[in-house]
């Protein structure tokens, strides 16, 4: 295969150096495939970063779980004071003692308080009252937490299964395309993208490893109302101009894709990642149209049909 | 109507290709014409979208609802314990048992816990220990969607009712123009604006769209201090040169208007949207002033007067 | 005063056109000098905006105030099913059925809910149970609004008093030269400023107003650690070339000044205004060091040194 | 040591006019190493600016410290109402007035609001209301600090504790180099670089200092997914093509290095800082690879190795 040469390639310094990989660096659903070690667990940052990141349910465990040990830290406290000290616990239909004050402290701690049980003596009631400041406190940051894992902003694509290389109108040629649309209800503006395309080369027989950035039909459009068909022509100037499918499986290819926008709802940029390997190459193939037209006329886009494509004749090479 | 050709238009491969449509992408009020099918309904980022932008009386008719349905929730689950496990409900002058474990739980929930009715027995204790948890995040929950809804960064503009064919004065011949200020009390600075000139073209028998960025008398200014009028100059570059009235309608000629500055009060990047269709362009008319002088000397703008236009004659075409 | 013609000028077609104005469009404090009539009242935002933007004495005015007015508002409701359904208020020493009500309604609203005052009855626990939700929401936007007041990103610059005509030691002629330094904590960085330069003109026997912006020894810095002196050099090319303080007021001079930067702290962009008035310019004067070093060699900088100056010799205008 | 000169050097006018400095302006955790004076201590901003700033123990401290403070004060004013008007202390088992008023602030301000001990008459009941409603203010604002500290947008990057002079294999010649990678879990994006050069020099026998952005091999990268190291090329355009540690070390030269990126995870632009002395730059040593492979092949950095070197042959200067 021959590529023409890029003085600087785009992700040569960031450590791979020139080192072929047969791994993804980015998965198809944007996470990064590298594991870093050293990262320090118990930072305020990396904390949040985790809470914040972490799957629902996973979530929610935490803050039950959280709950429950905080009130048996503090029941054992009261009961370690002595029970005679939480007034009202014979009224409580509770024989036992350590429930009846880990009632008390889930009482203090979420500010209820029906008082049905109270603090007596100077030592219960000290207790009592930090416990019910750290309630305050500690729910305050379940606040953040459960409003930051709402609002945090984020794009959702939905990108084509596949890259196809297809005929391309425009210059009689071929292009190598996919297709990405919005899938959330918010409208994104000022979108952007950048492709890069890695292999495996033989340099003094030695295996190296290379990266081009993609020039496109067009990298940016202002509004993104439907689907984005991503066009890379494959003209004289490409390095993918006569490429085969054989190529692109015998050099370990992949194409990453960087995509930036603007939030239009609440007003701020978000990124999005995917990857494709060489398997997920379709030679000879177009996309069909992913929109039909209700009965007003007015178009509609179908999310489910982004990926659907046929197979058509490619163009010779010229 | 003879338009000289653009290499690259930008909504081409926005997925309308070259499709003559009827309808307006950008409707007057900014939101967008096409309908997206496939998108996830219970997706977290969407749930808080539709909380976000709903309307006031719905986002309150939501908040009282789920009040309501959680509170009945509980009371339901302490009446299946048992009403004798809530001690002082004899006390409440409420004969209906459920009525008053719902009026327990909506203690519980908001925390309020006078303590007139007190939970009693494990289950209960443990239900009650539970669902003030619950009360708490909720509550954390609709603080944050309230405070967001009052927050979202937004602009606000009013844009004149009509765009306009008017004389224009720096080259003698004439200009397309629109009008608009800032609705809001916050200060609005690097204001850039972008005008898409779209309209139907027949090509080889066929029926095409074609798009235009029209360039502007200026587009960006610092600091928007009271009104400002975007002015497209009609030269011999202009694709909208020698248009008529009749060539506009023909066409299905639209204009779509894209804003965006930075709001200086809250330090964020906001956006705007509007459109004009041909019906609503004004051959020979120019804007009135829409500010005048106080008794101190000082202007005033009036948001009332920014469509306010008078007829005039227009220059001959060059 | 012949000044060279700028083709496009930065606020002609902000509504004020060519006029002559006596008004300073900037206040020194960096507040917009003009009204816009016509901005509705009780929109979200707006009101938002101005309960982020008060006054801090003002700010609490308003929460107490909405406090008592709301605790009115559901005391009447108490009053008017009866003061019988509020049990407990025979021993609140609080003879006033008014009164008794109220502090129920303010125990209700707050969830503090002592229980020695308990609602009865269906209707009078509904009313509660209704305002403990209302009580809830509603400090959770006074949560909101007192958290976006303090953390409301702004940048505050101390800027010279005046603006100063001095020698400027790079070209061996004058240069036009202000100073500012940060007045918070936080760290400045890619800290931008622009200055334009506006007057009026007779043209053809009419006073016309004319903007400039004037070019800077340096434009932006990357971080700004001390005081930083601009300087607009008086060059052939500069309008201001052989200005003196009789032409500046005569035409009415106004220096506009935008500063922005991004606040190192909270990762935001920030944005400063000043302006300054013919009678502000002082001619033959250069700032005086506005730092010392401390014992340990260690530079310190003395805001309140940032307007000082001292009159020198200006070099002939070559 | 020759050294062409620059036009406009960096930060030539941002205080330090030419003066010769020892200190660091910039240290190597980023901080900034200039004191302000007249910074005002009790604004809003600068406030919160410390609030948010400061460590962890301090931070709690304060809180604790402000809780009780606030409960003395109200408990002083329940006190000299009289204790009478506090009913239920007797049951308190607290035989002190003061505590027991203590503890029914505690109760009040944090709104748990238990009941056994409750308000009586008129007066004892306003301050109650009162407190009630500035405890959930102030917990509020608790609240927002305690979210503010999590959640604030920063970058910690570990950068390696040298700055070496090493062959440099792209051109045959020797490099600059020092290498820095994401020390956070969050992905970073558009990450930028920005390394002035500084030192002091002899001109017309005054000793002055100089300022010197060095170019870099790169600048940028579009993603940070491994190490990264800077490489500033000695050739003969540079600087620094021929220094000597004599010459670092005689002209108490400075590395200043400015870094932005974007956060994926909170969508946000952040920045950090760091410098290196003349004492910390190394000759003749080269980066050892920070990363290994695991066992399925995966790419494995070890933040912990970023400083390693090993010390090589340099080639002649050419």
């Amino acid at each position: 295969m021959a590529i023409k040469k890029q003085a600087v390639n785009p992700e040569d310094d960031l450590g791979f150096g020139t080192q072929a990989v047969r791994q993804r660096i980015i998965n198809r659903d944007g996470s990064i495939n590298v594991k870093r070690l050293g990262i320090p667990f118990f930072s305020t940052t990396n904390t949040y970063h985790r809470l914040i990141t972490m799957r629902w349910p996973l979530f929610w465990l935490n803050v039950v779980v959280a709950y429950i040990i905080v009130n048996v830290f503090f029941a054992t406290i009261y009961l370690s004071i002595g029970i005679s000290n939480l007034h009202g616990t014979e009224d409580n239909n509770v024989t036992t003692p350590f429930l009846n004050a880990f009632f008390f402290s889930a009482q203090t701690l979420s500010t209820v308080g029906y008082g049905h049980i109270s603090p007596a003596g100077a030592v219960t009631n000290w207790v009592a009252a930090f416990e019910s400041m750290i309630g305050l406190l500690a729910f305050a940051l379940a606040t953040g937490l459960l409003y930051g894992r709402f609002s945090r902003p984020s794009a959702k694509f939905v990108f084509s299964d596949n890259i196809l290389i297809a005929p391309y109108a425009l210059t009689g040629g071929r292009g190598l395309m996919f297709r990405l649309a919005n899938m959330r209800l918010n409208i994104l503006l000022d979108v952007a993208i950048e492709v890069t395309f890695s292999f495996n080369e033989v340099v003094d027989g030695k295996n190296v490893r290379r990266f081009y950035t993609l020039p496109l039909e067009r990298s940016k459009v202002s509004i993104l109302t439907l689907s984005w068909t991503v066009v890379h022509p494959l003209d004289k100037d490409s390095p993918l101009y006569n490429i085969t499918a054989e190529d692109l499986t015998s050099s370990n290819a992949t194409f990453n894709v960087l995509v930036q926008a603007f939030d239009d709802t609440f007003s701020q940029t978000v990124h999005s990642r995917t990857s494709y390997q060489h398997n997920e190459v379709v030679f000879g193939a177009k996309f069909t149209p992913a929109f039909t037209h209700d009965r007003d006329g007015l178009v509609q886009l179908h999310l489910g049909k982004i990926s659907d494509f046929e197979e058509v004749e490619l163009p010779e090479i010229g």
